[in-house]
């Protein structure tokens, strides 16, 4: 199927948002499914902005001092199975390798869903002393969930991501070192991906399998909908305990470590396509866009040369931008038009004979469709300044709207009609009993997104299930 | 164990060069054994290089018009097997999921030893005309291929590369792509990694499993053995016949792509290792090198301050070069020397009270020792200089010693004489035959390592197993 019909295809966001949401992803050329169950391909368009968001992100922790490093994919089952909470949450998912070649193995070995176990060995041989201390490393990878249903970046087997893995010598240096992390992806995912979140704390039952703490940002989507956009856990000393990562302090003492880990996931791109999409496809803010200027060259037989020369100059002068000239022969620049727009990208620049006449070009905005003028001489300082606005216009939009959808709500009834009429995140009283959450979860459909934390606060209430009164505030939502 | 004493325990090249080897890995802390069968951890240092590496490629890349992407790593059986002599090479060494979580799989799921099968799936759905041709894609990842025994980064289990994947209207275009990038590899790895190397095709029994044709770069050890150091495949329309990958030509005939594939792993650092390092351990050539210059602060009590300060002055008017200043305050100049030599950063600086008397600094090369005081103000172009002087004499020296281990040999005798004395590449006639390859394989240890192939000559002479004469020469030697 060709460009032109995939956008005639898109299906309208209000008429079914989830159709909407795979029709571009394939249209835009994001990603594909592929031919193991719950996996998909990411195809270059989805992965160019997979590379942005990885080298952004990589300077990031780089300039926290964190080193990057690469662990086996494959992990012994004695060696997983050592933290029993990070087993039991996630051996359910976990695809084991059984035979290697013709050979049966004497252990099971696992696909990593996460590395705390088998990157903690290695810290158990590492670590000896407080001079060691923190250590700070990354992983860039994939790793596999098991899942039955493939919902593209969202919820998918296998995903690209980092994790984060530390070791501290004590509780205060670990958490501020989860509490830094969650930080540094709270502002990447608002600066960089336009992307306002809520961050907070994690309630015992959506805490990762393992975890003491886990501190989250949360993002809320087009439909309602929240997205778990990050999360950095503190661990405590738990898999430093069963895994023996300990190390001599300068007090003569053998201690164990205090650990945190931290990651994000390609799903962030699934948050780009529902935070900021609309019915023509993908809108990207400027500073993840792989391409930020298309030029689309606008001419006859006679005034090729003419067009394409200026196209080039122009290109010249934008030194700087990630702009591309799309000089296609067999398509005409309506379709190409609707193709850009579908893929997303932030700018687009019309050159025809009587721009050339007048010397000027039509500048195009895809986040709001502004059509506008601009003299060539302005050009270069223009297209500078648009980049900046549009990237600041989709971060406020997406604010508002957020703001807009953020509800306080005083009984399970009240939360329940928001969960179904599609409106956002919900404040509501929670008195941090397990039983009130499941019954929250049970009646409305919404789980706890988060719990204040630090500057985070969201006030108080009555628990919603319970009818405990002057209890904290919680983020209720539907979530991905 | 510290850092000193494991100078100190590096055992010496001459006595034990696979010892001398593992022990640099090790003592660079460029990786470490992991507790899965022939796997290895990449450590910090380690994957900083891999980093370079990656960035530099992937510009090359990039620069030919290849985008990159990602695909499943784990292919279903009835997928892999379609390409008979692909799944006839690789089988044995492939892992094996057959259960996820609890549930039992209806179909294996192999992890991938090379993605040809399932990035041609996807290649079938995406390509329709001619008009998608060449499609030019690129993917970064880790692949497995079960190992018995583990030799860092040279032979593991899992490693980490690059594949190529692409697809072309006809054969003349497709091998023009094979050759390509075998030039891409070949200007890079003597560039950037200033490692000389032969260039030239596979014999039948050498080359890549479902490949019409092999290029390979080949590239000489100090142990006078052969590292394969890159492969590009003219790979024909056989995966493309069975996967049905099709195009509709503008003829209007339905017609078979002609594809590539190309690769690169990080056995890479293996080759930069035992090309370049000493006794002391590892040596970088700049253009690879995480810190390429590592400033060592000398002082007292009194003098502290002011040497520091002048460190970092210095430091910034060295901007652009990747430089370090260890001011560690628990360890010995003389203790920081030995480390940043074993870890093989190119350029050292020493600062101390007497250089800042003197308004200068003593400035020590790790390729060969020299030791020149150099005026504080022509430091920046000095050190800029010298990065490009270091660059240059170790491609010399490699480039001098593969001249001088490169050998012509009449008889299979002389070719076991020259295998047993370590002694490199040799040049012998070979008829073509199969079996002639196989029975100097057997009486020698050599393998053939390429034949001629373009302007990459290597003369004539008498095949050393049937002595027919004036057969083409091919590089024989003993490989890793």
């Amino acid at each position: 199927m060709d460009t032109e019909s995939y956008v005639k295809s898109i299906t309208p966001q209000d008429e079914n948002f989830s159709r909407w949401y795979t029709d571009v992803v394939r249209g835009a050329e994001l990603a594909d499914y592929a031919p193991v169950r719950g996996c998909i391909v990411v195809r270059p368009h989805g992965y160019a902005i997979w590379e942005n968001i990885q080298n952004d992100l990589d300077a990031r922790f780089k300039a926290t001092g964190v080193q990057n490093a690469y662990f086996p994919m494959l992990i012994p089952e004695s060696i997983f199975a050592k933290e029993a909470e990070h087993i039991e949450g996630f051996a359910p998912e976990v695809p084991w390798v059984t035979h290697a070649g013709q050979e049966e193995l004497q252990e099971r070995l696992g696909i990593r869903p996460s590395s705390e176990t088998i990157i903690g060995t290695m810290f158990a041989k590492w670590i000896e002393s407080y001079r060691d201390l923190p250590m700070l490393i990354n992983q860039w990878c994939s790793v596999m969930r098991w899942e039955k249903a493939t919902y593209p970046f969202l919820r998918t087997s296998e995903f690209l991501w980092q994790e984060g893995h530390t070791c501290h010598r004590n509780e205060e240096e670990a958490r501020e070192r989860a509490e830094m992390m969650i930080e540094v992806y709270r502002s990447f995912i608002e600066d960089t991906l336009a992307i306002p979140v809520a961050v907070g704390l994690k309630s015992e039952s959506e805490k990762f399998a393992g975890a003491v703490d886990t501190f989250t940002v949360e993002a809320l989507m087009r439909d309602g909908r929240a997205l778990q956009a990050g999360t950095s856990h503190y661990l405590g000393s738990g898999f430093a305990g069963v895994l023996g990562i300990q190390y001599l302090d300068e007090d003569g003492q053998l201690k164990p470590v205090h650990q945190t880990s931290w990651g994000v996931s390609h799903r962030l791109i699934g948050g780009l396509i529902m935070v900021h999409g609309d019915n023509r496809g993908l809108v990207l803010p400027p500073a993840i866009a792989p391409v930020q200027v298309v030029v689309v060259p606008i001419y006859r037989d006679d005034t090729r040369d003419a067009v394409l020369s200026a196209c080039a100059e122009l290109q010249s002068e934008l030194d700087g931008v990630r702009i591309h000239i799309d000089d296609r022969e067999e398509h005409t620049p309506g379709w190409k038009f609707n193709e850009w727009e579908l893929r997303g990208t932030p700018l687009r620049i019309e050159l025809g004979p009587r721009d050339l006449e007048n010397d000027q070009v039509m500048m195009v905005r895809r986040d709001n469709g502004e059509k506008t003028p601009v003299p060539r001489k302005e050009l270069a300082q223009t297209v500078d300044d648009m980049l900046g606005t549009v990237q600041e216009d989709m971060y406020e939009r997406a604010r508002q709207f957020q703001e807009d959808n953020t509800h306080r709500v005083q009984s399970i009834e009240e939360l329940a009609a928001l969960v179904r009429g599609e409106r956002g995140f919900a404040l509501g009283g929670w008195c941090g009993d397990d039983r009130c959450e499941a019954d929250i979860k049970a009646n409305t459909g919404a789980t706890i997104r988060c719990l204040s934390f630090g500057e985070h606060q969201y006030g108080s209430g009555t628990c919603l299930s319970c009818g405990e009164q002057d209890v904290p505030a919680v983020i209720f939502a539907r979530a991905y």
